[in-house]
């Protein structure tokens, strides 16, 4: 039995959380295990990684380092969380894989969408997300739903609108490189409309 | 003006702490500008990515984490420490650098030295240390060493007895892919016996 494993990405904003929840409640109900975790963190050793990466005084870190340490969260959460929750036929929904250290650290930031492939590909031993659900949306828009959260921004949320730009035209040469994979939904649509999309692949897949 | 980046490496308790010590002194006293640090840590990132890995709770960490990790802290001390340090033309002399994770990680724990060292100089960006000591040593003389610090061990000193002996094995096999660089050392030997070696060789690049 093997089981499927879904990522979602965008920036933040994008609407990622609503439909995780919605996809996750939906295959409970046809009586699936579901999985659902995040990165960076979804482990004891990850959210610690995760406490440095997000940390807003360490602005400043190197990108090398950056890029280290997603792996790092990455490496820990696959060999620990995915990898047996897929090897017991579950369904795992992952918020961010390593599309988003391509698209951060690899196009918006400069270090080479492929060799951060090549890295996650390490640090992975190789496994790659069934399907991405990558949601779309003006940068603006985002903006906006991220302020009426109210939280105070972490160290990537910093970041000005000219790197939010680089970061969406990476997701969107990425979406182009692995069309098979990672399937682009408008997320500017109603809540429902977009839910209904993804479902509809999922049954596909299921 | 470019400085002289010197590293030391030797499973624990082979006597590299009271080599540089002896080094550091004796270049101070030769009028050179010496910054001293030591893998994981040296920043304040570095220090806390330590923290994790050397954490006895943290046992069972996957190996491509750990690696990571290792990695991450030395992408950060690079860019932050000794880039700029050599730029300025001093010595810096690092306790461990990638050979360590070459050696641990890629021979000892089997993820392939070769791998290793890919992944290192990527984190570096392409630094190579200028001359690398590895001090070799007995491991049961090594251990006694250790029992006499009386601390606690940290995760890694934890290891049995025959990963240590895999892990003397990556040394050596690392110090003949690289004799250039890598001076083999008997650790055995009197603490100035040691030091002269050290000396005449360092005297030699400056």
């Amino acid at each position: 039995m093997k089981g499927l494993f879904i990522t979602f990405e965008g920036i933040d904003g994008s609407g990622k959380t609503t439909q995780i929840k919605l996809l996750a409640d939906f295959l409970v109900k046809k009586g699936h295990n579901v999985v659902v975790t995040r990165e960076p963190g979804g482990t004891p050793i990850g959210d610690k990684i995760r406490d440095i990466l997000l940390d807003p005084s360490n602005r400043g870190m190197s990108v090398r380092a950056e890029t280290l340490l997603f792996e790092a969260s990455r490496a820990e959460i696959v060999d620990k969380v995915i990898r047996p929750a897929l090897g017991e036929g579950k369904v795992v929904i992952c918020d961010r894989f390593f599309d988003s250290t391509i698209a951060y650290q690899g196009t918006a930031r400069g270090l080479g969408a492929d060799k951060i492939l090549d890295l996650s590909l390490w640090a992975t031993d190789g496994l790659v997300p069934d399907i991405t659900f990558l949601l779309s949306a003006d940068r603006s828009l985002c903006g906006i739903r991220l302020k009426t959260r109210k939280k105070t921004p972490d160290r990537i949320e910093f970041e000005e609108d000219g790197f939010k730009k680089k970061l969406q035209d990476g997701y969107i040469e990425l979406a182009g490189s692995f069309p098979g994979r990672i399937v682009v939904v408008n997320g500017e649509q109603e809540i429902k409309t977009i839910f209904e999309i993804i479902k509809n692949r999922i049954k596909e897949l299921l």
